[in-house]
């Protein structure tokens, strides 16, 4: 199993918050959005006197408003379309192990979210990367380059729509091309619409509106970052197809059922107001700017420019971001306070790409933000280049 | 992915009760006891503002609390010892793939509990079934039969104690030549023990308390029966191996944390008083000797008399239990009830065996249990022998 870039210096940060240093951090994306009140209230209220499984699919009332809220963004699904699973990370285990044998292999564009690499080395699969660049934001690129990566071994094609860690939002045109390829080579297109309602000023397209998916896609979601619900570990698959869901049922009864409290919180959550994530997304997107604005100052320092999810990929005029990120946590200081980034490396299965960016998630205040990019700005002055 | 035994024959029981039968469930070990109140309460009085991701090995409260309570019980592990897990399902999962390459073996006496079999397969792992029979209410056996089991591919041996479906509890001479067996040939011992506060009569111990587990053990927890909280979806996986711990951490990082609500019910229900479990042994107690009771009665029926958690298997006096079991939901009804039983076929891995036994769990209150061994014993006298 690769290890996590995103928590692997963790026990350096441990060290520096032990020699009285704080850490802002730019890591990690745990959103400090409060949850909606509707979810709390609801695990607080409930009646529980035996917590007992829930069905291995999850819960038909939960599974009912989840139908009707996909069917308010134009993902025309019922409750037997959609299985409840433990957080968007099981949903996709559970996809790619429906999907490949051992030894088959996974598209998947790059960098991408670096747990995709974790589920697939789980499951004895291979990750395919599909080069995109910073240059482009990390669009996909031409479809033939695509089409040849495609062998006998390929069992399916996963997209993060809005992209962890690019923050790209994928054009309808570019889905269009990806669901044609799929259903070329009969394959499945496993995507991962956790981000959905965090889009800034660019249409949003589902996999699943797209006419023709029904066979061929598989929608991984979560009420992780919709609800800032995290730690509820809440996730569903929904597909139109019923083998997948067959096949994906088993895995689920094997692991018996999806968190019960954590059910009754989602369930709840479905009652937020739209102007919560208008609220949400205006801050985001401020926070966006804050962070665009800050990082364009600094000398070398290039941006794949976001507009959906809250990450973007940042080049530094460093040699190796690794050594960098940690020297910032076991070497730098400035008024008591350092940051830390996830390093680009982990978010690429090329060997040797990445090496000179990072990931940064804007899930802080905008003052923060600000003050942690000013923080980066004078690591980078101060840096010792090998 | 193979069916849930536990779970396959679902829809057959869903038909009856559409057509207005109570069914009485044998089939599923969920019990009846209400969760303690120290648990459910500590849900409903927590502070949360953000639902936040906890750390992936879970908090180091509950951790630290765990390691008491095993303390307390002649397991001498501390908080870096336990991984918390989403349930034992995961951390048995977890196991497995830490342990195991794909095409590995791993032994595990039969019957055993049927999604031992998922979770092996899921990980592309073989499991080689060591035989054990219901004449000897299925002990181990011989260590040479044993032995005989272990090629270069094997790299763990997984037990039950107390065994689900067996309801066996492994003497300590036992274990001892487990664990000397596994020494001699490098290997693991995989040891679920969810089921450890349930025993009656006869002595428990914990292959992790024996002196030379450290370095080959791996222990599986969960707090689902314990507490009877099955819907909380919190296990732990613990082992003294650093090696084990740090690939099983890998894991866990990239599905990022167990559920947050669940750990804080889990940490509570851990003041629960002794007398708790006295009195729900007692309970148990009383429930399998109705249950023995009642069945000996019945012409034809062979029971493996269980000594610890709440299952039994069950030999009765038909060719094909698959089929007798779904006969009895979609043919049969006395005064508009019947009883739904998990055939006995899938907690063997070696094709034929077990298709006269069926998994009796005796979950539910005594009067109910006795009604269903009626059930049970009218259905046999009416039942059409092909």
């Amino acid at each position: 199993m690769p290890e996590s870039p995103i928590r692997k210096l963790a026990p350096f940060a441990e060290q520096a918050k032990k020699r009285g240093i704080e850490v802002i951090h730019l890591n990690i994306g745990q959103p400090d959005i409060p949850t909606p009140e509707s979810a709390l209230k609801a695990v607080r209220e409930a009646q529980v006197e035996v917590l007992s499984y829930s069905p291995s699919e999850g819960t038909s009332a939960y599974r009912k408003k989840l139908a009707r809220y996909y069917q308010g963004v134009n993902i025309p699904v019922d409750e037997t379309e959609i299985i409840v699973t433990t957080g968007g990370s099981e949903a996709l285990s559970i996809a790619i192990g429906v999907v490949c044998d051992a030894q088959d292999e996974l598209i998947v564009p790059e960098p991408f979210y670096a747990n995709y690499n974790g589920f697939a080395t789980a499951n004895n699969v291979t990750v395919a990367p599909l080069p995109t660049r910073i240059e482009d934001n990390f669009a996909l690129g031409s479809i033939e380059q695509f089409e040849s990566l495609i062998t006998p071994k390929t069992k399916a094609i996963l997209l993060c729509n809005p992209g962890n860690p690019t923050g790209y939002v994928y054009r309808e045109t570019e889905l269009s091309q990806v669901l044609t390829l799929a259903k070329k080579h009969d394959i499945f297109v496993i995507v991962d619409e956790v981000y959905r309602e965090f889009v800034y000023g660019v249409p949003f397209t589902s996999m699943l509106s797209l006419a023709g998916s029904e066979q061929h896609v598989i929608l991984i979601d979560s009420v992780s970052k919709r609800y800032s619900m995290c730690g509820a570990r809440i996730g569903c698959l929904v597909s139109k197809n019923k083998g997948v869901l067959a096949a994906a049922l088993k895995f689920c009864q094997a692991r018996l059922s999806p968190p019960t409290y954590a059910q009754i919180a989602s369930e709840a959550a479905l009652e937020t107001p739209q102007s919560y994530f208008e609220s949400v997304n205006r801050e985001y997107t401020q926070r966006r700017d804050v962070l665009m604005e800050a990082l364009a100052k600094i000398p070398g320092v290039r941006v794949g420019a976001p507009s959906g999810a809250f990450y973007c990929m940042v080049e530094l005029p460093v040699a190796d971001a690794d050594h960098f990120a940690q020297w910032m946590l076991s070497d730098f200081q400035d008024q008591g306070q350092t940051v830390m980034v996830a390093p680009g490396s982990g978010f690429y299965a090329s060997p040797g790409k990445g090496k000179n960016q990072v990931r940064i998630a804007y899930v802080l205040e905008q003052a923060r933000i600000k003050r942690a990019v000013e923080l980066l700005a004078i690591a980078l002055t101060q840096y010792p280049q090998q």
